[in-house]
């Protein structure tokens, strides 16, 4: 059928255009469907959305991507003709059905993912058959080596590479801030890409762009991090593993994240920028991603030997993710609390700790003996702090950088505590809920200061928590958000009385 | 946040709004969010699509749905809040967890379904679920009250009310233009509902609808149906079980139809217009839903058990579906051949002998003993025939209405046989691929006519199938399809040889 093309300045998940619902009928197609639509040299295959207001007959609405890929005049006249649908509908189906999927159906798949063909009912469907039925090892490497090549790769000149990843759930974990230069002041080269927050407080690239540049080509990542020996970019920008962030669009709304799909999803990162050796944080306890400890070890051993298959030696650091890590949450609130690490300005705390195990685990990777004292020692003789301010110059920001630059939002409420006590718990998901109300990510001084951590003795009334807004609005949503919820709890020191009897009887 | 209105002269499934993307980063919200917005006294909650293209900052863009719900003047400014995910999104998530879900998760689930309140993503995840890890009994039943609760009712003065139903999959099935009229003749009241093709060449509707209206009204359905003793109408334009309309639309391009999912649709229709008997007609064979009897037996007891929780009584006929029933497949042609069975001008074959056998078991139900011999004399005294015309007249069709009213599409082509011997196989599926590309069921008078059925005898360059279209350009697709395919096999008696020995052993 021969339809006139119209532009619609729109965009879908997908590649979809839209048609009339007399034409779909003539040519015998439905919602969902699919057809081949071509203009001079150029075709694509779109999935038809119908509709009998919008277009008249005779028109073909293309929204922006498709238009992109055949690029007509308006009112040109275009093939357009129905098509089957993509054979990963059967993959999805194999996989709904509890089979193993081969490396080629695998490969189909994801390059159908990467290239917008899946609809993003197709792509739920595929999701939620993977969180049911899983994929084994072979299929999660074939499906991680399959999401590195249908993207951006960077070679680097220097090997070996290290790398760093943490699972994430564990609200103000700026470790990053600190592995990253620790390990580059060792001269190991550490080309780290991190993501923005999706439902945190505050991703690392959230974090990092208060005080530098984070989106960079592939090319700029590998002249900055061969130059300094490191770098801590944003990923996003890399079209590095790209169906990963089709992927995401339908997890997120459903809430799930299947084994298989956040290891090959980590995985493809590590292995698109040529990984060798690869550490996994993977924060464990109440309100993190990792709630006990048997699921723990299992993440771990599922990262190593998928780093096996893929060529990537791994290892792994449960760690303790029961409550934030440091004080800080949120952008210009972390980046402080990190810089203020650098300088020796902080007492050891959870944050140095960490910091300080988790880099010297790398460089213990690197051949360095008595990594842990090696860390250690790079951070209090100011070294990591001086790599630090190199890496920062070279991604754009001040080579004097220091934690007094930071000033969080205007707008601040001291949280009191209810009783006198202990704080009993700390509940990362509340603490999030209240960073993201008062602003955080997008308002780089909103978050949470944290005086109290668990144990803590504290008097009534006192405060435990400050919240930061760059706004009134915000804060006021905040406040009545804090006064909803328990974010921090206080109790006595005994929680509660079991009494040995029931009482005298009559 | 105050955002001004643009009406957007689109419609999606769900409930959508299109919000400026700095603005939801302002609000906190992604795409797939959903927020609550409210315009005087009405308030819709819909589910977010971003762009920074289409809708300027400060903006909202409605689609048709959301702007019916709350029908703002363009620029008025309507308040916008970010609010939570329905419940229903837990229940999904219980489902794919393998769980059992309640009766009220299971109605506030079908409500949010039918009320559109469900993106598509995670419709396509609840029906991914269920086809995985399905629905017992009580579940199913539950389903299906709540699908009945969620539309509209129909209640008739006079009882009981028989009907029928068809699982569907074999093509020419057009045994309910005889099932009504020989039931409906016997005093008994069928209201009969049908459905359009989806995937098949014509659906009872669509060949209903060659000589009559189809379209109406519950209480016009009604009227008839009382008036002359039976009907048969188009189920889609009544909202019963609207919930089912919403949930074919992802099953649809998925090509699945979770069991409880389908054993639901049939069951909340029938028991909204308040059937208390209840034949269902399983046809059984290769290429139907139902390939072997293990399974058709299943879906026997399934309906039977679930028919006994919803206080119908339920009988099912398993009946032979591995080719067409009777020859022709197609609007005109179906409705044509139909006819000529009540005109008496079929001789025994096996469209007459399905149509007996079933009323006959719809007849015993309802009290009338040698069920079978009472349709066969109500077809062969014309009585039934007389009904029909009373049921066609009462839908607005003609009272004299006789097959030679119907001419099948004027583009003809004659397949022939590739080789002589015996009809061997007849693939319900590439006919009714060829039937669509004919035009069916859009175009009413195209279709396939078969000449030879199973075991018939044919000589080489016989036509074993004529294939209709009412345009030139159809017929050409479908001849060409009919040449890629082998819609009809022919065979030597003898199908294979299998020698006995290996050959001589040197």
């Amino acid at each position: 059928m021969k339809l006139k093309a119209k532009y619609i300045d729109m965009d879908s998940g997908e590649i979809t255009v839209l048609l009339h619902a007399d034409d779909c009928q003539e040519m015998g197609i439905a919602e969902q469907d699919r057809v081949r639509v071509k203009h001079e040299s150029s075709t694509v295959t779109a999935i038809v959305q119908t509709t009998d207001t919008y277009i008249a007959r005779g028109e073909i609405g293309l929204l922006g991507r498709a238009f992109n890929y055949i690029g007509p005049e308006a009112g040109e006249l275009l093939d357009v003709v129905p098509t089957g649908k993509p054979e990963s509908i059967d993959y999805i189906r194999k996989k709904m059905d509890g089979q193993q999927l081969t490396r080629d159906e695998i490969h189909t798949l994801v390059n159908d993912i990467s290239s917008r063909s899946l609809s993003s009912v197709e792509l739920a469907s595929y999701i939620t058959a993977l969180h049911i039925n899983g994929m084994n090892l072979r299929e999660t490497a074939d499906l991680t080596m399959a999401m590195v090549e249908t993207g951006e790769t960077i070679k680097f000149d220097r090997s070996p590479v290290f790398d760093f990843h943490s699972v994430g759930g564990v609200p103000g974990n700026k470790v990053t801030l600190l592995v990253v230069p620790i390990v580059a002041a060792a001269g190991l080269l550490i080309p780290k890409t991190s993501s923005r927050a999706i439902s945190s407080a505050a991703g690392t690239a959230d974090i990092v762009e208060t005080f530098a540049k984070v989106d960079f080509s592939a090319n700029e990542l590998k002249h900055i991090a061969e130059t300094v020996g490191g770098i801590m970019a944003w990923g996003g920008g890399l079209n590095l593993a790209p169906a990963d962030d089709v992927i995401i669009k339908v997890e997120y709304p459903l809430g799930i994240d299947p084994h298989a799909q956040l290891l090959a999803s980590v995985m493809s990162k590590k292995k698109a920028v040529g990984a060798d050796f690869l550490l996994v944080d993977i924060p464990m306890g109440n309100g993190t991603k990792v709630p006990t400890m048997d699921m723990a070890k299992n993440y771990a051993r599922d990262f190593i030997d998928l780093g096996e298959r893929l060529g990537i030696r791994v290892e792994c650091a449960i760690t303790y993710g029961g409550q934030p890590v440091g004080r800080a949450i949120g952008p210009k609130l972390e980046a402080r609390e990190a810089i203020a690490v650098l300088e020796g300005k902080e007492s050891p705390n959870s944050l140095v700790e960490k910091a300080i195990s988790l880099s010297g685990i790398i460089l213990e990777m690197g051949g360095i003996p008595g990594g842990e004292q090696k860390a250690h020692d790079l951070l209090s003789s100011g070294k990591a702090l001086a790599k630090f301010r190199e890496i920062v110059a070279a991604q754009g920001g001040r080579a004097d950088i220091k934690s007094s630059d930071f000033e969080p939002g205007k707008f601040a409420f001291d949280l009191p505590a209810k009783k006198s006590g202990y704080v009993s718990a700390i509940n990362n998901k509340q603490l999030v809920r209240i960073a993201r109300a008062a602003g955080a990510p997008k308002d780089k001084g909103a978050g949470v200061y944290i005086h109290m951590k668990e144990g803590s003795k504290v008097d009534e009334g006192q405060s435990v928590m400050t919240v930061y807004a760059d706004n009134d609005a915000k804060l006021q949503e905040a406040i009545s958000l804090c006064r909803k919820l328990s974010p921090i709890s206080t109790e006595g020191m005994v929680l509660a009385r079991v009494p040995g009897f029931k009482g005298l009887r009559v």
